[in-house]
């Protein structure tokens, strides 16, 4: 098989950085060696079919996004990247897998969704990927599902305290998947919004003509993510399960998993770059000549942004930084403003909820690491280690070390990325959520096991190259 | 210069484990392959001059003792291990490097004692070793000697809120020093307790005859140590300087700790194997026919151990599975009972405070994974790779990566320690704290910078194959 | 009218104590004067029609039980005590104020169900007495009704977050209560249990056969409470409404309360005798003789009696002494064991809920006077100033002074109570949930409006003495 | 004797308010009555000696002010209040009690001093007087006083955490009048700042050219109040002692007194009128055509007042009416800005510490009522009721009941008062601290044991009116 030698750079992990050369043969990891590249004799450099140059570069493992919505069935339309177009934006941005959610519906066979959703990912994937399920409105046979699709490699699963109809299960459905949990191992994800209280809030701001997108925001407050977060939490105690609480975007939500660790907990949270950058105000409040007061709904997602004059933001970057918070996925649910989220002009309940951020989510955090909000290692670890070892990928995944996939991102510190429509932006959307974003640094080359898939501002893997990835159980659980 | 190649074994880190070989190539590794050292056509293992078959061990880095006081002084006689003893016991025990504090008293010159240090360890360590200054009653001068010794690779200093006359700096002197901490980047160190507290009780507890090793313990209740965190926190807090609290042992000082963390500061807590598995009732209230009511001596050491019955063991435990509490040293400094310890027969305040455990420390913790307190990850993180990051030292040292020193330890999960005088107990001290300990696993073969110093229960090395190691400022901030 | 003048006692109010006569003219307090009752010349003691000596005695206003359930509706039977006879043993107990609630089921109407309340206790009560009213199901209606019920002197509502299809309200249905509550100010009493949870645990232990009345305390977990108990807060937080949470049990419910206060909410809590003095262990998997392992049901009620190794009633002590918990009512709802509580033999959800001890509770918290867990002001401030203050009554109720309601009993330190069957006990029950507990203090006299019903160990009362107590808002708001 | 009928008031209490009418009999309260002072067949009003008319007016418990420093020696000055001009204005101001510090510095004798204070005030006080005693440096002889003390009437002792060399206790002796106080009942209050720190950065301001009354706030930061109330709330956890801390101005702090009483302890916190009202930025940063920016020395005390940027106000207000904070006291310590303020001029550190409004607190606090910060009632539980209680003196004081001193304060809704020079200023000062401030409310009327001191805008009492209070032990613990 073929074999890669890069030479030169700065290898990154989770706990630190030191000069080393990566040699790839085929689609593993063969050795990481002292730079130099001679051996006991042998000059690699000059033995190998492939050698980038990595000098003056960061040599990382390949960004997980391990949030992620492709084509979602979701209120009569679908987000707007297939899995061909969503992982090959994220290749372009240096994420190398993604872990996608297998929606149910209530009344739908969970397995036959599981197997649906490898239909469509199989042979149209630019990256590895592998698979969360989402169980609506829990019942017996969701629990013996549970146990099968472990085998298959899907050891977590979804929950929603929100969407009554459509995704909510009760407290006492959760109770159940929950004690599941705790005997199979499986990794708890939940949806912490309190469904019931924001209904009846939407319903109140629509009959007060409070239609726009902006009040997407004000009728989901942060007590209703505080509270379902501490109730899920709860049922954690109660049970044994470890919980993972999926975009976290409120202080006082992340005040509960702090304090659950505190305990002792298996208690953990993601956030999104959308909390960590933007705003109520700023963004859902947003006004344009082209849409209006309608622009806000290009960041219509839940749980929402929230207000700048409450600290969310700040709170969060620190969060990140002491661990409260352990990584960043994307949520990435991409609706076009034509034709999806103008659904939406004159009731903001209708607005297809997502932001398309899989692409950007590696530089955005990066900008993270210049701007000193965090450390070059943990940029490593919130965006490949961490939703490794969380999701039973590392080894394979998260990690630059011999027998692990040779997914590797070359990343330029001195090189430059721009966001936006016509300049760093290939998802499937007619806008971008991060116009105007300035990158102090640049994804230079990814490997996908192996194999070289961007180089050099070209695409130059194909629809196929990313496979299955069978997960095991969380590896990061106290 | 000679090369080992370490075949077979599991090679694990702070953040998971691996199949992997190691190339080590004189003092450093060369490379981490996959097993097998086939490698572009080369066949490593027949290529290297020795291979150690690691086939079924784990394969980790060396330990890290970041809290030792070998040969010190104190109150008219020395902790029985000199650095030559002390070393040599360590890496019986698998720890390849130790931290040593140099001691300045009042009206010592701190430079002059760095240098003394010095002397006493050079040419006579068996493995690598790195100094921490003491700076008792700051002065300028102590602010000034701060900055140089960071050029010396000293760049640690550790204050007292204890021992009046001896070590003790009141608050208005640690506040100048957090403030050259915080402008120079050195980490803090603390010995957290109120001296002034335990002052009283002492007097008070010997006037009531209460003149066991047990009022040792009562007399420095658990309200000492969580009162002086706290106020060592605030002033971290006030001056932003990094805090690094010693020899943590009551659970209300985790707890002022890890609040101080969810609010994003810089502040990290030590805790011993003796706060971990050791009680006042157990050990400072024990009795034997040898020594009477004065058997507790032997566990006379400060912060003192803690009742039982309040579960401050328990929770340090669950603290160290959180990160709550981020590494584990020993605080060695180790007295005899014949000629040391028995000068305070009849008053607990004349008994030399300390515990010796440098040997013992890697198995000790080892044993927690054994028991599930933590998992083999975290074992390598709280006792080597966090070490390394805290003090300055990663990249040589807390990891197994090529470029850094090869301070590899071989460890046998399926082996059997039993310590105790006569068995595993090569510390200069005629008992152990820790008799009767059996651990489920062995240290089988250790490595410094590249050369076996232990292999099949002989100690090959030899007095001067330890060196200075200079050491940078903290790589652990957030 | 008649006058009546109550001498030489110490009158204790909830901030103090001090020896002052009350003169008593017709049915309210016509003055509180110096001792002596020579007052401008006028000698009140032969002026008067009545003196009653309260020499060595306290003289406190007449206890407010403000939770109980007289006849109330449930699971097919009724509570075992009418207004009659309930409101008699309150009488005989030195309690002069009840408030009970009016019972609404799903479909029924509100004021339908307020107005048959009426009847009910109209001519039947032996002390004054006022409603509260439950709102199952939350409707339009429901909100409309809250207007109109505050305008008849009912001013507070109470809310489940268990028992569905019974009484529970899901959570929109609660905020749009407590959207009400917030506009007109009243007060929104809350049942804090997770139901869902809650229904599947009993479910589960019924069928792995656990079906006696230790059980219910397993299956009514605190995680449950404290659950529901965060989950009202927060609703309390995003509405403004004030918020009572009603027979809190567990430790930390009561921390959720007291951090709630701590942010400045109005927020309360109310605890019961049961579970201050009684836990799982004793009484609920209490055996006898007679009941076997059925003993336990005597004390079944909901939320539960909690485990005593728990140490909830410990802590509820100490919140009772800090004002977290402001306030103790009975929850009064008996059964009898034959006939009522033995429908639940072999399935323990089956055993009607509640205990029995509206006589018992000014008794039960003077013995925490006794032994110094209460002060005895706050004895007078938790049974009877608090409940007036907190339910709108104060001025006619909860204190002695001019113009107030002549409610007043004379409580004699230095005699006592022993409470059983055959002993204090004229509630309408077959047993006595206190059975053998002994008191130092004895209630000695007891008038209600100024009418003596209760001297010397008789009943002297007639029914009907006792009239609708038509209450205002909550005067105990910050 | 004299006697005097209130007719036609509000009479309000801490618990509540209702029409009543008050007879005064001599010195004391006689009787408290419905009010037309009918009595069986006396007509009241007829028959006492004075009537006052207080129809539409509070009739309440005369001011206690808990905390002055009347003509303190102070850094070779003294408070410009004597006991005559301080106890006069108070009166103006509607308090009829103060309890004043007995000063000692190291070295003097304690009872000497406090024999001394009793010559400055006897025949001097418009209203009566009580007085704590200050321990500086702790020494056997100051424990014994304590005793001696108690005996005297004098409940309650001062210690400092600052003032080096002029109050500072270190934790050893404070830790041994803690358990002297835990002993003998005494209430402990700490001036809480940590002053080795204080001092510290006080000398860094004067070097770097920082002297203006600006940078006396910034070189007493919260974490220096904080840590001392903790370290203060740990001896007190330690000793069992009841703990009282003056003048709390930050929120952190009061956080720590919250969390103290939420584990139970007798933790209390006092406030003033400054730390409610006045800031960091708007007093201290003033500036005026007068004294330019040493304008700010009108209001250096110490606590200093807090930056409102860190909304400690806000707070404060907030843990009033949760009770987080038990009471208001002035602090009151006036110095005249000509002459005294004035010698800190280039140096803030001479700026004597001290605020006057022992006449402005009444009026200051009741528009907290007015502007709905607090209820009426919890405006006479704070400035009276409370202290009364607190301090030993509740039955006599605080409270209008039979048998009471009649200390009464006619208080009208519905009149104005200005404060400033040549308004609302009896004080012995050359300027307000509150010039400026309306008042929403008037004192009317003001009697101090029965004699009416001050009506219609006239001080009509006498120098020597006020006697010496013999308090009790505190009767607010739990
Ligand atoms: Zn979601
Ligand atoms: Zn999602
Ligand atoms: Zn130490
Ligand atoms: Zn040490
Ligand atoms: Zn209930
Ligand atoms: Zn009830
Ligand atoms: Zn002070
Ligand atoms: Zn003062």
């Amino acid at each position: 098989m073929a074999t890669t030698l890069i030479t030169g750079g700065t290898v990154v992990s989770a706990t630190g950085r030191g000069q080393a050369d990566v040699l790839v043969d085929g689609e593993t990891i063969a050795a990481v060696l002292e730079p130099g590249s001679v051996l006991l004799g042998t000059d690699l450099k000059s033995t190998v079919d492939t050698v980038i140059d990595a000098t003056g570069k960061y040599v990382i493992p390949g960004g997980i996004d391990a949030h992620t919505h492709m084509e979602m069935p979701f209120g009569g339309t679908f987000a707007s990247d297939t899995f061909e177009t969503g992982t090959r934006a994220a290749a372009w941005g240096g994420t190398t897998s993604i872990v996608d959610f297998v929606v149910q519906y209530p009344d739908q066979n969970i397995l036959d969704q599981y197997h649906a959703w490898h239909e469509k990912a199989a042979g149209n994937c630019a990256i590895d990927y592998g698979f969360h399920q989402i169980l609506s409105d829990v019942q017996d046979s969701s629990l013996t599902a549970m146990d099968e699709l472990i085998e298959e490699g899907v050891t977590s699963f979804k929950l929603f305290m929100a969407y009554k109809g459509v995704f909510l299960s009760d407290d006492g459905q959760i109770l159940r998947a929950f004690q599941k949990g705790a005997s199979n191992g499986a990794m708890m994800m939940m949806h912490a919004e309190n469904g019931a209280i924001i209904d009846v809030l939407v319903k109140q701001a629509l009959e007060a003509g409070n239609t726009t997108p902006y009040f997407h925001g004000t009728t989901r407050p942060w007590q209703a993510e505080e509270e379902a977060t501490h109730r899920a939490i709860m049922l954690a105690d109660l049970t044994g399960a470890p919980l993972y609480v999926v975009h976290v975007s409120a202080k006082q939500a992340v005040e509960q998993i702090a304090g659950a660790r505190d305990r002792g907990l298996n208690v953990f949270g993601e956030t999104c770059p959308q909390y960590l950058y933007l705003s109520l105000e700023d963004q859902l409040g947003a006004t344009s000549e082209e849409w209006g007061d309608f622009e806000g709904a290009k960041w219509v997602c839940s749980t929402p942004l929230r207000s700048k004059h409450e600290g969310h933001q700040h709170h969060m970057w620190q969060s990140l930084r002491t661990n409260d918070i352990q990584m960043v996925s994307t949520d990435h649910c991409p609706f076009c403003m034509k034709g999806q989220k103008d659904m939406g002009i004159g009731d903001f309940s209708k607005i297809p909820n997502g932001i398309g951020s899989v692409e950007n989510r590696m530089d955005l955090m990066y900008q993270g690491v210049v701007t000193g909000q965090i450390t070059l290692e943990r940029w490593v670890e919130i965006t490949s280690t961490t939703p490794a070892r969380m999701f039973g990928m590392y080894g394979k995944k998260g990690v630059i070390q011999p027998g692990a996939d040779a997914d590797i991102v070359v990343y330029d510190p001195n090189g430059h990325t721009s966001i936006g429509l016509g300049k760093a932006h290939h998802m499937n959307m007619d806008y971008s959520a991060w116009e105007g974003y300035e990158i102090d640094g640049h994804v230079d080359t990814v490997l996908s096991r192996g194999k070289v898939i961007v180089d050099d501002d070209q695409y130059i893997g194909a629809k196929g190259d990313g496979k299955y990835f069978k997960r095991g159980l969380s590896q990061y659980l106290v």
